[in-house]
């Protein structure tokens, strides 16, 4: 019962966890080939998006593999904000190949596809409480177990780049003269 | 009594109310010719800050029109924010014609012009309270009557755009994954 | 016969001449308001781009004053480049009221217009070899009259910003050392 | 005989050929997996560039997947130019997973990635005169056969996407007042 | 016992005062030569940041002089704030002549270098309470006595640009419609 | 006899050499204090620009400090170009403590310091025809001799950071793809 052509999907991955992965695969089942949007491409190095463009796409990328999803059906790339909410569209549409529909839960992504005429679907949610990255980063923070809400690829991944290292790193009240 | 040539004035405009309506016209009697920057002109779809420049523009002519306000006694130029203050007169003055007069009472907008060797005047305000912008877009977000507030063509705009539902739509909380 | 209740007509006015003048006159036949966009608005103090767009936007309002075009007929809009001609389209969107026709003869805005779906219309040419801005500013640079070729009001705000002298200093070959 | 884990080929694919094609196999024969990236891609609509970001994606994508080329072997990242050449390696990294080895032939390319510590190598060229994005421009312009130098795929996206009319309609000379 | 030739230390320096001093005079102990950056060089104007680049390189210069410090021991070098935290080391290292360590206790700054290869080292306090930029801008604004912390030519400077009544103008709450 | 308390003089340094030193001891002459502004700061890696702004910085402190020149007379800045012509001035002035002269041959310079109300002087020429960067720069791809056409220290910064092998490297024709 493939619907859609080619669908689009936004996320920032601060880091990619089961709950990603679960929407995605559900998405595919109403899409032929998904655009899976790296959002915010251009930040790292904060205590709410400690991980680069580039790591987030590994992380992806690992994990789908894992999953066994085929990688000619999704493509991941990396769009950075920009301070001109009008023209965000514009510039996911050029960095893009051709989609039909969007599919978000954000206020601010779905009105501005909305405005822009494409069809806008919501997403549903998986154990919304624990598969959040928000939780994840306040678990590694708190050395409280974190690796089973991501798919064991991330965590790897997250282990290569030392990533708990650096967000305790960024965590650190800065004692310096200002 | 005309003592300027031309007066500069800076709002947000989000949106333009009978406020901003009065202080126009109460300035224009002091001054030949009026550049009224619409500022932050890249920013829209925020929830302080929901129409684009263009909406903005077409707010603040319909307005005037319907006032009778000459179209040849003002100009309406969008200037975009800049993130290094010291240079933002100097965008300003590039934009518009030549000018004599700041009138704001923003302080950061005082003090800039001021630096750069403007005469710098307070405007007058109009009961403050109601006649803002802040207290409209409260309105339209809990269903209160807001209409009263802006000129009848102000609301013709809002109405013709659908405003009020962007300015909702913006304001859901986000149920997505983060 | 009015078809049209805006259209938009995109220039860089360097400067403004009589050939503008009679493309926005014929123009103003078929739309009831004209968007007038003064273009690569971040641009001045080149040889081909001598002046900044507020002094242009002074010439383009002192020449149909003048010419008793009624200033609620149009308006002046400054719209910077970008270096992504895919959004730049967009970005003239936000910028200003809606439109439904383009004017422009410009291969590069027409295509870009079209793409976003929008109708393009040539604008007819009037003696386009001397109502030409590079004819007007080869003339200032070899001391030949151009006043002609242009409306009053724009000589006049060019000899207020000593605008003929401005080129003349920036045509001066640089003997610095490099 | 893999050697590499992750190599990194950067292109501009205006548009991607059967030379680009024979390189990216060849170079898969040495590493696990390869980074291609989009380069310069913030630019598009112009003569020498006429294809957005998104469309060199897709092109890449259906060109490597017809040929049998499993897309868990590579990354399609576009990635923009910056005026600030001593950065560019440094959001390249940012945007992309970890990688050893680069090949290009590029001098600026090769330079800056040297540089910065990598190992850097250059790629056979396949029918140099022929197989070149410059040709196939030059032939869609002058009305002569180039769709025997892309992959298929590529022409039926070209055709999709109505290239050739947009690639002519850039190319005519501008009859307006400038 | 000199260990290093030449090190990197990073600051605001809203405003300069003792305790910066102190800071480099320890430093100077240790390397020969000293980078000091000059960062957020693009804000100026706002309550937190009140100084420009330009005022801030004068305090230094003046402070450092007055201690009897040989300019030729340091550079000072603005450099401004990025959105993408993952290249600012770079545009450090590209705006700077090469150094070997990094004194900071700011943890991104600090973190930053460290992924970069980079050997960071803490600098020591100087009674941190009121030697602080923070606390010397609030007895500013309170009309507190704030000279004793900073160096006599810092003081000097301030009173020149009349930087107190900058920060009591930006300081005034806004009145103006908004 | 001392004129001036502060001057600028702006140079790209590309590289720096024996005529900017003589210029530089010259106005030192007639100011008190030098501010030397490392223009184009953003740009290297090009063959008409290879060395960063930080290579540069360097280049000029070592050539007046073998010339025994005091480091306390002057400041060496670095500031970058700006696609807007009529706001560089007041990026200078931000970035730069407070000068009264500019010291400058170059057209654009001029001009736009002359229209900010600053008082411009011409720099005097030494053997023009030999102390120029792009014969230095010529000379070095060619591997004719070019060392005595800067300051010692200056060709030993070159060898450090092996300028001469980047120039050549960047001079190499493209074989790649495009």
């Amino acid at each position: 019962m493939k619907r859609y052509k080619r669908g689009l999907y936004v996320g920032r991955f601060q880091p990619f966890h089961k709950g990603h992965l679960q929407v995605i695969k559900r998405i595919l089942e109403e899409v032929e080939e998904l655009i899976i949007v790296i959002g915010s491409s251009q930040i790292s190095h904060e205590l709410d998006n400690p991980f680069t463009a580039g790591e987030r796409i590994a992380m992806v990328r690992r994990a789908l593999t894992e999953e066994g999803v085929d990688a000619s059906r999704y493509y991941l790339i990396p769009v950075p904000d920009t301070n001109m909410h009008s023209i965000w569209v514009n510039i996911v549409i050029s960095l893009t190949p051709p989609f039909e529909v969007v599919y978000s839960n954000s206020p601010l992504t779905r009105r501005l596809f909305e405005e822009a005429g494409f069809e806008v679907k919501s997403v549903p949610l998986f154990l919304r409480e624990v598969y959040s990255a928000t939780e994840i980063r306040r678990r590694m923070l708190a050395d409280e177990p974190w690796e089973d809400l991501v798919p064991k690829g991330v965590a790897e991944i997250i282990a290569e780049v030392r990533g708990v290292e650096r967000l305790k790193a960024l965590a650190k009240s800065d004692k310096a003269p200002p």
